[in-house]
């Protein structure tokens, strides 16, 4: 089976990358999405497009909901919902999209650091799998993509 | 027509019986659902039911999926969603509900204080209503109750 | 079977009081459910809660999402909907709530004055019914509730 | 991700080529659908090939429900609904696509003069973003096929 | 479990007068639907409150959608569709009603006589239980309402 | 849009390939599906690949479920579906083929004679079009699959 | 919440009434729902109401189909869907419930001694809880029930 | 049409590569599916990739929800969904995958011994056909795939 795979989460580190590479390397019939992860862009898409606006809330809203398009679309086209939660930020966006991945009946991997264990225990609560690293991603997908 | 209303989210202050008493005293018909607030209890319950786990992360796994039995289900019959972030914590499992809710189809509303707008902002983005205080939240209630 | 009819569409004539007569004169057991009818509070709804807006556009948009929080939720509920057009406005609301009210799998009926049948054509093909008047679906109300 | 972008609404300016031209400079992978937009055909093609009918109304009803074949099976595959507002005439029949695609979970985008803001209002709450002109669609579309 | 049960098909014999008789006896918490059956004022209901057709397809096409708004209604309230048909007529309404109870995820219950089986071959098969009399139905209905 | 249509019914004349003919004429990107149309195999397939049965019901059960296994996959995966009704035998699996298309969502073109405009009232009422001839489904295959 | 919850599977047992004593005795307001448990007019049901067979599997078929129209029912009906595995027989009907209940959203527990873990590591990985006792559903059903 | 079809269940015989080659050699356009059938690295694939587990409880369900990723997504893209039970081991989780194949729509093929009539009567009859060796699958695939 040829899996569509949403990269969702953290976009300071390069595990994408090394998940795509990995993928590469093993000739893994895979496609994968991910959100735009310029954070500048992303946040300035809704001004930029759509005009300016003087309160930050509406300028945030109008940047997101055209993020949305794209998420959303890829969410309702994935197999598979890989989430990396990283150690800064709130990343909130992150677990809201683990929510959606799965009221949409999506496979969700999750992927943190031990110490999140306890304040991630409801996600994790619904995932498939509870990865740390992007390798252990990679071998997931390498299992599931036996022939 | 009754509303279904599911009080998601921060567990620290009294927010949610501002809105039962403002409602109450409004004499609207609504019914309110809530998780298990009382945080010790829910962090126990998993082990105290199906017993004690070495590991912390099969501990809070346990005690995660049965308090899902409850939330989930009571996402499923809600009408609409609240959904408050506090200013502490990582609160990964409020953003999970909301995106769970909205991929449902339910009528998400957020509270939070305006410090909190940017890292909210894909939350906020598929909300139909982004308040600040629980009184907002019963006017709202009040609001959309009208005979 | 007790029906749930959400009365969407013209909130300038009295339609909705003759059809609910109507009905409890024949003692039917019927709930009906329709938006907020009082067009300056629903105007300025979103303002009056969640606080001021410069631009007209957001204006609109707090209250008109306010809004959907109860319109969303009673399509939801409903089994039958009923659309006015009325002579006047734009009334892309009435059309925008009977094309969701179709894609629910709800039954639609649609009234309007034979001078809009070219226009409302689209509208009027996916209806069960395309009625002139209140007395109308009063007597389709009555004949679908026979026991 | 290779969307599939129908473009309801508006027929009686360029703004489905505008859009096509400025995707295809950018040679972004995009699958346009869109309504027969030929006024004339539309109008006469149920009394065309299902024969003739005396009263307006069944003329208009065979037409609009043989161009529903098309349009509701192309709503069904989109992932991406964008529909017009113009200047003149009802348009009713954009407003219920626009209700359709939101209640089939499709990511709307509106586009319309300012000046409709208003009667626009409901619809726009709905939408991930409101624009103005071809332009600004031609931009989203490029912002979200980014690699 | 209180079982909502509509009863569809033939309207010329007393079946369904049998079968609610049956279960009243039984004191069963069963609710029964059935299509308005006085055949007369189905056929005429649509001319009657929607005014005149000159076309035979016209009128038969009124009627029919108005008796669509009770009958689809039922068939979505439903948990159990039984479906009878009689040796006489064509009775492709029955095997309609039975079709979309199938594709809703209703339970099946048909009703014919032997005679019938060859033709009714599909429908029986999709079926999950095929019954010659009332009777039988009354014993299926008591015995699944068993406490 | 390349449409995938399933043409159900009626299996003793040559509508399918008259349609199917006219539309490679015109060189439409459409993909037919169609039930298994030889009656005697399709009679007789459950028995022969699954074993004797002494009764004809089971002989007609293991026939029916064995055909619903294509009929099914072809209705969930079609666009359109074209149901003929022939002035020959019960035909009943024509309807429910109906019935579940229009609860499955699928666009319903319905093909009979004239005369059986009355007993295929409920049938007729719920599709997108009318016809009587192989010819009137080509140019609406033609119509809809304008660029 | 007033949870609806249906208990499936093993039926030589008293577990069913174990865990309706220990909710009674706590006053929750909890439905329960279960299958008909008793074995021998549960297999022959299909032959006393809708005639006799000569072949066991078409005796099986005939008692299953109509068991299915109680036990689908319940389980769209059910909020929690209970299931326990004994230490003897196949138990493949319970086994084949939980599929259908997790592929319906329903929230599962599964109750089984820890032997059979191996065995059941593909019922259990999607389930909410895996009991070992009555008394444990008991206690689930109290948290979870709390105001 | 071009079928996927999902095998699941029994992993101890050759019956998927019987099936396999009865297809190639009839050189039907089916796509197959199936778990991972190495019965050690299925059993071990969770404490490989996510680390070692001190309870057999956790390693099996680390195991098992790894596999369910690749079964769940296989069972979603399926069309039809075979299901062999073997005269060894408890295989609950043949039978919850065929639970889970009933409630998501996909047509059930169920492959046993005539001596598992009796224990698998709940499957078999939500089943669509009922065979006993692989040779009869491929006969079924044969048929359902004529032009």
């Amino acid at each position: 089976m040829e899996y569509i795979v949403y990269l969702s989460g953290e976009i300071h580190t390069d595990w994408r990358e090394q998940i795509r590479e990995g993928v590469a390397e093993a000739n893994l019939p895979i496609t994968f999405y991910s959100p735009v992860t310029h954070h500048e862009s992303s946040d300035e898409v809704g001004v930029e497009i759509l005009g300016e606006e003087d309160k930050p809330f509406w300028k945030d809203h109008k940047s997101s909901k055209i993020n949305a398009i794209r998420t959303n679309s890829m969410l309702q086209q994935a197999d598979i919902v890989v989430v990396r939660f990283g150690d800064k930020y709130k990343q909130w966006n992150a677990a809201f999209d683990a929510g959606q991945a799965v009221a949409m009946g999506k496979q969700l991997i999750v992927m943190h650091a031990p110490e999140l264990t306890h304040p991630l225990k409801e996600v994790d609560a619904q995932a498939m799998a509870v990865t740390e690293t992007p390798q252990q991603v990679v071998e997931i997908l390498k299992y599931i993509s036996q022939p």
